[in-house]
């Protein structure tokens, strides 16, 4: 009798665990949202304005018919597209030590309201971190904290997919601001 | 007996299971081409031509050596780089309430053909949609559909992967194009 | 006595199944770094230089205030932004049938050194492969290799994600060069 039980409750969970490994639909569903990795960040953007070349780290490389290359455009910047090579610090502290550097480019593009559209990526060389995350998305700057993709890793983050978390940390006039990555890693390899 | 028969096949069904969860490269097979989500939309560009400023959603802010930004170049716009917000709406009305805004940039990549590549951003925040899904890849225009990568989302895109067939539905002269976006998402959280 | 023993082994064995399929922790663990699909090309870009207008596959359409769009700028040509429709071919022979384009944009984004972020397409159209790779990363032209993540795909390549190896396999001044891509694709659908 207590036989026929235990055998009774191994098929009951034998079933289960056969439907589940077979459904991809049912996969989908246990995926869950805890990252596997939390990292935070600083970067520091400097930008160009025709007396800073030495301290720069960004600049203006496009802009629209009525911009120009050393002032940031009218219409909430709406056009200028700014390359950068950002030092990456622990802390939100611009002359800390750099772990990193980010680099790619921005784009303002909304003329009513200061929003930018990114594709960079974090690059690190160090004990730390070997290695790149590469991040694109929409960055409505307006809002106090903004979510970006991670699109994809190499070495220590390899494959790698994720959230990042942006949030302004400082903005000083139109030459200076630091931005605040929060990144959540998701998919781990 | 009867239990024995009963044993071998649970037996069975257990090297099954765990031959099956223990090797990812069956797991690759089982992935279905069925879309976890389908979504369809329409988004509306108009170039700033130079006379245009007040209804313009996009401009042209970089340009070949032989191109300016109030004209598209010659040998099919090669070069020409274009940031955009685009509204988007339901259906292929200009006018419809846009329910997100299309956000990023598009470049014109080869001078024998039409032929772009896109960078972007739909950007949801209404009761329908929070959130955003991120695109690139190339788009050969002249090709009646295109189909662009879904890397990335936030929000109720979280996540997202997918792959976005593109077509233009509309095309009025050199400032106005309307294009249809067939959205298939293949990864949900 | 014996089917005791059976019985214990089958629950023993359940419930590392059960267990193993119910942890996407452990399924993460799981995941190999053995490519689905490697692929090797070689793509050449002809940057514009305002006399090699029929040779030309590539142009200069950002620069810093500094540059101009028929030389290189100083500085390692920082902020330079150059749109690209670069033939793929098989093996290093510039002449060699292409099999596809090389599609997109890359920008140099640091003054002290050349490196560069790219965002691009393998376009391909051929009884060999149809469908397209998508491409953004991070490439420090000054090591002898650099990865960048393959973000999407279609067509043949639908979904896929992976690691492509860059190498500089030729460099001619400031007008030719080659590089060589090992691509490793980790998703395959």
């Amino acid at each position: 009798m207590e036989l026929t039980r235990l055998i009774s409750v191994l098929f009951f969970l034998l079933v289960i665990t056969v439907g589940s490994s077979a459904s991809p639909q049912h996969w989908r569903k246990k995926r869950v949202r805890e990252p596997c990795k939390k990292l935070v960040f600083y970067f520091h953007d400097i930008i160009y304005n025709g007396h800073n070349s030495k301290n720069a780290t960004s600049a203006i490389v496009g802009t629209p018919a009525w911009g120009n290359r050393t002032i940031l455009a009218g219409q909430n910047h709406f056009g200028d597209l700014v390359v950068f090579d950002d030092p990456i610090t622990l802390d939100n502290n611009l002359h800390s030590p750099p772990v990193g550097r980010a680099q790619g480019f921005y784009v303002y593009d909304k003329k009513e309201i200061f929003t930018a559209w990114l594709g960079f990526s974090f690059v690190f060389n160090s004990t730390h971190h070997r290695g790149s995350i590469n991040f694109a998305g929409a960055d409505p700057l307006m809002n106090k904290t903004r979510d970006i993709s991670v699109i994809g890793g190499t070495g220590d983050f390899f494959m790698t997919r994720g959230v990042a978390t942006l949030s302004t940390d400082a903005f000083e006039g139109e030459v200076y601001f630091r931005l605040r990555a929060d990144i959540n890693l998701f998919e781990c390899w």
